[in-house]
């Protein structure tokens, strides 16, 4: 089995572009990730393809995949689309790594795309509610914040989690988001700001819910076999686990977590032969500021309960111990659906390869990223680690 | 890499089926698969699935994977929907034979499904139509039908192919389909009723185009690592290749062939060390007469611009030298779009594992799978190898 390497990512701006294409935007991304490649990469050297979407305004409904690898010249490539909800970006990346690890390919580009922002509230509210379930949760009048906000209510009333905690979230992710050139709400909002905006679905506010976006991530993963070709820092994908489960949120075991979170982080960690307590940073799903909470949990970072004591404590801020979403989240950075999990290995790129700008953190070795599809039907959890420098001397490196 | 084995496959009747949904023919699918592994497999042994479908009908358009494998109990187990148009179940078998090859799966279901015959003509339409490029085909008026006739009637002008043959395909996989307890369309047709028919798109009669059908199909497949737990017959995944292009078929270099299913077969048959000559049958994308004829050229079974004659003289046929279709073929067998490709993995399953009824091949040792997306933005072809029970005396087998 192939080790795989990051050696390239790269995003279009997140935001809302009326004047761009899914097309155009993918090709942004496209080629900051193939310049950011240190010895850079032809596109003749790709040998496969996967991209993540949901298709919001059903634009392009099949073959979406092909119709932005051709877009950038690469017809000829085999691209799959992948789709599983918010998380198609994850399961993007992941079908990368295990294709570099079938020995079927050695150089594979994972990337994702929405356009969301040219649509209507109306059509924003079916596109995201066709990944829930359809018969008992949309068809019933269930939105999607309507499903979050029940996960939200329950944690409140079983662990006494208050909204001034959800609240918090979304004041350190705009934070971080502020710092950040790409993301789509790039200002800081206070805790006063969070706590009195509109309900969205009680107890949501609008901060706790992350935006609708327009926007495209791409990532390079390579196998060890060329990896010396593209560049000479190594940044691995040290673990991969992936799980699904129900759909709709009525048929799972618990409101207060989300079992594929807990069972892909498990594999992840198992994989990578890390605990979360080696996790130097990290980008979660928050597209509710309640999932950023419950990912504290499912992905052992802090007790099951203590995630509201958490997040008050700073210690995932961006000075903090274990520093969440710098890059700013869904809530800032913004939610391109099948861009997402794609962007998340932008940022923890960036930060391992040091190129995170004012978002820099100072010596990151392991990275982790997380990816939920749905309200939890899907999850995908990376671990990447910064390898140090190849180096005779060096005996410690981890394989 | 390991190899990958086919050690279980089953279908739904395909047809139309007001009674049943999405999710209670993914079931029966699902529980033929497994009732077919000669030492039964347990739900617990799966490690991984795939789900292909387009999403007729808008059914449940995100995490359609998960929502039919929780259905069956496969909840915790990593699920990814896979999407490439027509060709998704054949893309679905790919990852299936990737995830093996990678490692990190041992037993891996594929699966796909569709429910296309509740929704109106004019849906129909439209769900075809998002296979083909949006802009220019779709939204320009162009029907799925109206662009395979353009291909038939550029064939029919560059190589003199008559409607005749056009016709002779239908008469062939009717002739199969009516041997076939799980096809759709169990009867036969004439030639003279082909040659009748409405036209649907000059030249395209009635009975040049498959019929939308519901139903699902999966496949089981396993490592060598386990293989001898679940069955003594050895059905390898010999060869895997597939190829993206241009969506919209007039940015194609041809309207002749599909460069997709060629490049795709070249890579297959480089994988399995065979040639086209060494295939004993095949079930090829026939989603309209003409594809299949454009298919026989595309795997190099006929020389380019023969197919018409090829067709003719009987080769193809049930007792031809190269049987093609022994299902039925998308056009009597069905086409449920999701289902189409596992479908064929499980005629060749059947047939290597001398399971075909009526339709049984003597003694074939290599069949091939073709699947096409849209009118060819996407294609995969796989070649299975029916190898010799262990047996250390037997030094010929091929590894």
């Amino acid at each position: 089995m192939s080790k795989a390497y990051v050696v390239g990512a790269g995003q279009s701006d997140f935001g809302s572009f009326p004047e761009e294409s899914y097309r155009s935007l993918f090709t942004t991304a496209y080629e900051n990730a193939l310049d950011s490649v240190p010895s850079g990469v032809s596109p003749g050297d790709i040998d496969e393809a996967y991209v993540g979407t949901l298709g919001v305004g059903g634009r392009q409904l099949g073959l979406s995949g092909p119709a932005v690898t051709e877009h950038v010249g690469l017809d000829g490539v085999p691209c799959t689309r992948v789709e599983n909800a918010c998380a198609a970006g994850g399961y993007a990346v992941r079908q990368a790594v295990m294709a570099v690890r079938s020995g079927m390919a050695d150089v594979v580009l994972a990337g994702g795309f929405e356009v969301m922002t040219d649509v209507s509230g109306e059509s924003v509210r079916y596109w995201l509610g066709v990944s829930g379930e359809t018969e008992w949760e949309r068809l019933s009048g269930t939105t999607f914040a309507g499903v979050y906000a029940q996960m939200a209510r329950a944690h409140m009333e079983t662990y006494d989690t208050t909204a001034e905690q959800l609240s918090r979230v979304a004041v350190k992710n705009h934070e971080n988001g502020a710092k950040n050139p790409h993301a789509h709400l790039q200002f800081s909002c206070s805790l006063e700001d969070a706590q009195s905006a509109p309900t969205v679905a009680e107890p949501l506010t609008l901060y706790h819910c992350c935006p609708t976006t327009d926007g495209a991530a791409c990532v390079l993963i390579v196998s060890e076999d060329v990896v010396e070709q593209y560049t000479d820092d190594r940044i691995r994908v040290a673990g991969v686990g992936a799980a699904s489960d129900a759909v709709g949120l009525f048929q799972r075991e618990t409101y207060t977590g989300i079992p594929a979170s807990r069972q892909a982080a498990t594999r992840a960690y198992e994989t990578a032969g890390i605990g979360p307590e080696d996790v130097d940073f990290a980008e979660v799903h928050d597209c509710f500021a309640i999932a950023e909470l419950l990912a504290y949990e499912d992905l052992g970072f802090c007790d099951r309960g203590h995630a509201g004591s958490f997040v008050e404590s700073g210690a995932t801020a961006l000075d903090g111990e274990l520093p969440i979403n710098t890059s700013g989240g869904l809530k800032s950075k913004g939610h391109p659906i099948g861009a997402t999990g794609t962007g998340q290995v932008v940022e923890v790129f960036k930060q391992l390869s040091g190129r995170a700008g004012d978002r820099q953190l100072e010596t990151p070795r392991y990275g982790l990223t997380h990816n939920v599809g749905g309200s939890g039907g899907a999850a995908v959890v990376h671990v990447f680690e910064r390898e140090r420098e190849r180096d005779s001397r060096t005996t410690e490196v981890d394989q």
